[in-house]
């Protein structure tokens, strides 16, 4: 927010602490130049150092948690836990809190016998140990990873209460690993015929996915970390792939095999899964990129405004084609829009926090985000996609999401026109 | 790396993977185009959705924990835990893994009962609850911090076997919370006389400390967010101070309470403790700024290389003065140097990763890197900074690090000169 609009809100709204501490009952203290009573825990000896070495949060956030939508999936190895996107700040998604998706459970996986093989139109086929690969030529980058079914659920009808379960199969964190141009060249691979690459997982399903080769020379890694330590068992263990901007799926966890190759290899993954359903039958299929896509995450679903006032609507905004350039933000349902404040630094494919002022009187409102992203794409309202795709389709949602609040403050899940 | 410099790597190297491959027994694999045979856990299920709703690292990655520096300090309340600098990767340091420094031990701070004070030369003190202070206008910014004792023990000589001890009071994370100037303007801060602001924390401590008026009214954030979620409780949940660019006591944790006044309060962390004894036996007293350092994380004392050939010189560049301009990194105890890869994003008062390449034979080594800021200020040598400094200060060595690589692949930690 520039100074100047802050220091307007904040002489228009000197209320903001004064009734809210009123409001609480410490009004008293809010008048007087005494700190309050000091609290047991500032006249005792706390825990001591190390009472964790591996740090864990707080008793008191307990209720910040991944969490499975009931019954979306028939079993609990094929299934999906969604980030707690409403409880979360800024850019990075802790990593015990990024969504998961599995196809058959979290494999155990021991680095020491891990192997990643490289073969098909290459020189010399390779295999490495995880020792190799760290060892290699190595870069950290800042990217989302949304899985193509995220807001799947939202084609047909608002169908479920909060931002968690609408938006929450995306994480953005600081990955890395070795560049895959590096092994591809490593292994002389066969610039006249390689097209496409096949990724292979360790996993029980053996997920495979087809990658186009100038995805892969351009900015894909062959990852080890996540968010400055080695990679969570349920993010990949010891290894994954990160395909920028492409639907998660893609970013195959728990890497053992890449194969260079002429044609799509047409795997269960991408021909019977991942494919879009068409309103004329037609199932659109290697639809890659996750497209321009904003969602305010606070005031959200679910949630009740305490009191009228300020709020700050904050929100993620994210393209798989590049940088987020701007998001305006509406709180009556579109028919006005105002520019959103973007926290720098805005990465290329990463999420990016916007922040807009709102000042809630007691009105009922439609609270709206749009993006733009640097290609000049704008997030389509869910009328104009459904013109397009229909409402049968589960993949590649990424329609403006309407948040209604109540006269009570109550904030849900709505579609408008 | 560019790509020039990395092809040329490539030819000259592709012994890498084969000759690695062949020392671990793998070579008729390697040679073959058929992966190896399927592991257990490609042949059956693994562990369902949610085995952890919060997740936590895999079960082989034991070893990278926090540690304390046997006998370094008289209680496990008062003492250091240090972050494992060797095991990571990239800038941001996993919350569960940032360096601990403690008064009198961890608080468990019921958020709910938790207020914060803002007083002394104001208009009108205020007391915030939780709620208040995550209603306000929010930033998000990754900052280093690191505490002014780091690589204290380095002072007189080569202390410490490794990275971990002689650097690891080290963090960096993406900070959420509210902007202090923003919390003076709403207290009415008096602008003629306000010179300082006293930061006092909840812990059993209360430990205070002193923030000139041109810093807090910068970039200081009153912060309860760290890298996407509300902070730990070893990082001052539910809310702590963060002084972008000063020695970390300042980012005082718990915070409880503000006070605006016209001079500095020599409190008992600011003069007796956090001051830095002169060779000529006068103690330098509130010297902020972390001036600009850097260290090789990998190799580092303590590991073995474990083969000849290729390795990724791999550290960490800071400056709390701004941005990493470049860093030189020099395996020849500084006769010659090279410049280092940085990777992008640089940001201000954050950690910056480098890298750079090389060829290990054999042969004895001295590693060392070198950082120069935005403001052209340039990490001097351990001899260079004891001319000044003498050998009896505790805080605010910022001298470059040597690493001796022994001809068996041994790497341990030496001063030179």
């Amino acid at each position: 927010m520039p100074a100047a609009s802050r220091r307007r809100f904040l002489s228009q709204g000197v209320a903001l602490s004064g009734a809210i501490a009123t409001g609480r009952g410490i009004a008293g203290d809010a008048k007087s130049d005494t700190p309050p009573g000091e609290p047991a825990w500032s006249r005792s000896l706390g825990a001591p150092i190390l009472a964790s070495p591996y740090g864990v949060p707080s008793r008191y956030e307990a209720n910040t948690v991944r969490r499975q939508s009931p019954g979306l999936t028939r079993t609990p190895h094929s299934s999906v836990a969604f980030t707690p996107l409403a409880s979360l700040f800024g850019i990075i998604t802790p990593s015990g809190l990024h969504f998961e998706r599995h196809h058959a459970g979290v494999p155990d996986v021991d680095p020491r016998a891990h192997r990643l093989i490289v073969h098909g139109l290459v020189r010399e086929p390779r295999i490495y140990t995880m020792d190799d690969l760290v060892r290699f030529p190595s870069v950290s980058r800042i990217h989302f990873i949304e899985c193509g079914a995220n807001s799947g659920m939202e084609w047909a009808n608002a169908a479920v209460p909060g931002v968690q379960y609408s938006h929450g199969m995306l994480g953005c964190s600081e990955w890395t690993g070795v560049p895959l141009a590096v092994l591809l060249e490593e292994a002389g691979f066969d610039r006249k015929r390689a097209r496409y690459v096949l990724a292979e997982g360790a996993d029980g399903a053996s997920l495979t996915r087809t990658i186009p080769i100038e995805f892969a020379l351009d900015d894909v890694i062959v990852a080890y970390a996540q968010n400055g330590e080695m990679l969570r068992p349920e993010q990949g263990y010891p290894v994954r792939l990160i395909v920028p901007g492409v639907q998660g799926v893609s970013s195959v966890k728990w890497l053992r095999r890449l194969e260079v190759g002429d044609a799509p290899w047409n795997t269960r993954e991408e021909s019977l899964h991942y494919v879009d359903l068409m309103p004329n039958g037609v199932h659109r299929q290697y639809t890659w990129i996750q497209e321009a896509k904003s969602v305010i995450t606070s005031p959200s679903g679910g949630q009740t405004i305490a009191a009228r006032g300020y709020q700050e609507i904050r929100g993620l905004a994210w393209s798989g084609r590049g940088r987020v350039k701007r998001v305006d933000v509406s709180t009556d349902g579109g028919r006005n829009w105002r520019t959103a404040t973007l926290q720098e630094p805005i990465l290329p494919k990463a999420l990016a926090r916007f922040r807009c002022d709102w000042r809630w009187q007691g009105e009922p409102a439609f609270l709206q985000s749009r993006v733009i992203d640097e290609t000049g794409y704008v997030q389509p309202s869910i009328a104009a996609l459904r013109e397009v795709r229909g409402k049968r389709s589960i993949y590649h949602n990424n329609a403006i999401q309407t948040w209604r609040v109540a006269a009570s403050g109550e904030v849900s899940n709505v579609q408008l026109g």
